[in-house]
């Protein structure tokens, strides 16, 4: 059989390891030019494939395909918030066209739940159009909500360990600011992302795992309102003179004016206000109990797109599971999400394997209630042994030319256009 | 003559080399013990020494001392917003107080120019209490607004370097993030701290020094007002599709509610609503060029708290300004701050010297209007030549021990209280 093309794209938000797993994609299909031809890239997703945009990365120097590895965020082949909805049919319809015209016989789909879903319906509608296409999924969402709460679909999903590892040494370094501006200035509120879902939040405690210093960590899930909140923080500032507060983006802290994206997702980062900017008002108006002010962080997407805060266990995972990807799809046939399955026992290791992109697609996972200190402002040593191992040991070589990180560079070199232009149905 | 003990202490925002300053003023003091006896650190800066809380630093393991280099803010020895102001006469003869009881006859004040003003007024005390004092300054401040703005009397201030990097390695993240979220979410909103200075946006363009990305800084002293922003930020989303915005945090915005520390400084971390936040919202009111909306990052505190992004030049030159400062202490005698001056001609290098306490003090530095770009959204190449080498070449070498950054860590070695209690004037 010859070799067919290959089209890889990316929909969400990024991480700094989303780019380890178009490499891991990337190379592994170079490595079998057997079953796979030219590699494209859907430039900006899903959206790209609408437009026919298809860069092509079988054309692009080695080097910068190496570089990817420390190359955060989706700069290099874009990403998307653009969904197929059920009744899009158009756009479903124009999908298998354009793979049609590009004899493109292999579809990765790097995203979430919703990421797997479309994979799932445009490997099926393919069927049902005579392409033979074999749609396979990459997990990827620094959130960790891919997946089941029992973690037996995917232990976790590539990206989580880098943002926790953001927020492992970022805590660090406000436990400096925060000890070194007592008594001054006793409380520092740092808000994470993670939508409504805790991981995230949660990875502060990994920088104090013995509970040295003064923390406090405000998951959605401990459903603590303000007032409770400054509360707890007034009951720290007595005991301790000073404590670092981080706070959930998802936090129900009242109206924030959250926008919400194509997948109906709330959109934090372009709110009217902040929930770490409610909490600094709202501790500042009650009063503390120390002499002084709250003062406020919200790091934004840079906990998504820091190379150096990157963890290598992370980006090694992020490789491997678009290797696997590339694995199954060569070797398995269509309707597979790649996975990790952490080894049995206490000494960390995964398993690479598959689970079938209708499951995933249908699941849902939750910060699980046990890992919720009953204090309602920590979590768990289970979560710290939980998380521990997937911030990894070392810092990653992120190299630097002339001062500068060096990000791998892709050149414009774009698949020629076949078919008659389009405008995506939500675009209209 | 017998050698005389030191009281070494810090000031204001923290750095993320404030430490290598203190490390350099420590070691150097070790190295001539017939001149330099015990070193103290005031706890908490000034408030320490008014307090008596002396942290014994001789008594620390000289490991400890070492890590300082890379261990950011002020955590180890704290810092204070506390004030000496001239009516507080209470709190200068209880200064002297204290240093008597323990033979001080050397005082170091790491800060800017406030600082160096309180230097030289309790070293002009300590003379007519009869008290041989030596009082030395140290320069630091991230904004590098210290000294005069014809770069006479310091070429930039220790600190400043190493947030410049943090900003030039942070946006070129939000490129890759920027980049890679178009057309959906077109506008990424950045925060720099500064004041009303604008150094510290300004080094954004270290990015992006050639300018092929699609960057707009906003310092304060090019006066824009949020409806000129608009306009030029959606005139660059019709040219190039999607922008990096970065933000003074000291912006003319109107409002913010922005509390003062007590230097009658604006503290924009405690304000009830952030200038990005303010230009995020005006941005997505008026409506973008560009389908999607405006986010925002406010990074706040961090910037100055980063080990992993200081500069290594930085780090160096803080060291030998403290270093310096303990050499003319030995050599030269009161009334002086260290500084540095950077040598003639184009190869990059500086000479470490001396300018008078009450010079510094009087002085006030201004980011040059010559190096605002005519656009009113960049700043010039010369901006860039005077910046660049203050980021350096490398990552600095931040040790990691079981997954995370290993800072110095001091005993709590207080020096034992000689005289009564004592409740500084302002804290009445």
């Amino acid at each position: 059989m010859a070799a067919r093309n290959v089209v890889v794209a990316q929909s969400g938000g990024p991480s700094p390891v989303i780019n380890s797993s178009l490499r891991g994609v990337a190379e592994t299909c170079r490595a079998f030019p057997q079953t796979f031809g030219t590699v494209y890239a859907g430039f900006h997703g899903i959206e790209g494939v609408l437009k026919e945009e298809l860069l092509d990365l079988s054309a692009q120097p080695a080097e910068e395909i190496a570089l990817l590895r420390t190359t955060p965020a989706a700069g290099a082949i874009g990403t998307c918030r653009y969904k197929l909805k059920a009744h899009q049919e158009e756009d479903f319809e124009r999908t298998i066209e354009v793979f049609k015209a590009h004899d493109i016989g292999f579809f990765f789909y790097n995203g979430g739940n919703d990421s797997m879903d479309t994979a799932h319906k445009v490997g099926q509608l393919a069927g049902e159009r005579g392409l033979d296409l074999v749609a396979v999924g990459v997990p990827k969402t620094i959130d960790n909500d891919v997946g089941d709460s029992e973690f037996k679909l995917i232990d976790h999903t590539p990206g989580y360990g880098s943002v926790a590892r953001y927020w492992a040494c970022i805590v660090q370094n406000a436990f400096e600011e925060n000890r070194g501006a007592c008594p001054s200035d006793p409380v520092l509120v740092l808000q994470a992302m993670g939508r409504k879902i805790g991981f995230i939040p949660a990875a502060a405690r990994l920088a104090d795992p013995h509970r040295e210093q003064s923390l406090q960590i405000y998951i959605p899930e401990a459903g603590l309102n303000l007032a409770a909140l400054a509360d707890k923080v007034n009951d720290q500032l007595k005991e301790r003179g000073c404590v670092v507060v981080v706070v959930s983006e998802g936090l129900d802290v009242g109206e924030i004016g959250a926008s919400k994206d194509s997948f109906g997702h709330t959109q934090f980062s372009a709110s009217q206000i902040t929930v770490g900017q409610v909490v600094v008002n709202y501790l500042n108006e009650v009063g503390l109990a120390a002499r002084g002010s709250a003062r406020g962080q919200v790091p934004g997407t840079d906990q998504r797109d820091t190379a150096i805060y990157a963890s290598t266990v992370d980006l090694d995972e992020a490789y491997q599971v678009g290797q696997k990807a590339a694995l199954i799809a060569r070797d398995e046939g269509t309707g597979w999400m790649s996975t990790l399955l952490r080894k049995p026992g206490t000494i960390y290791g995964v398993d690479y394997g598959k689970v079938a992109l209708e499951e995933v697609a249908n699941s849902e996972r939750h910060f699980p209630k046990a890992w919720i200190d009953p204090s309602g402002v920590d979590v768990t040593d289970d979560f710290v042994a939980y998380a521990r191992p997937l911030i990894g040991e070392d810092w990653p070589s992120v190299p630097l030319v002339n001062g500068l990180q060096r990000f791998a560079r892709l050149k414009p070199l774009f698949a020629e256009q076949k078919c008659a232009q389009y405008v995506p149905q939500a675009h209209r």
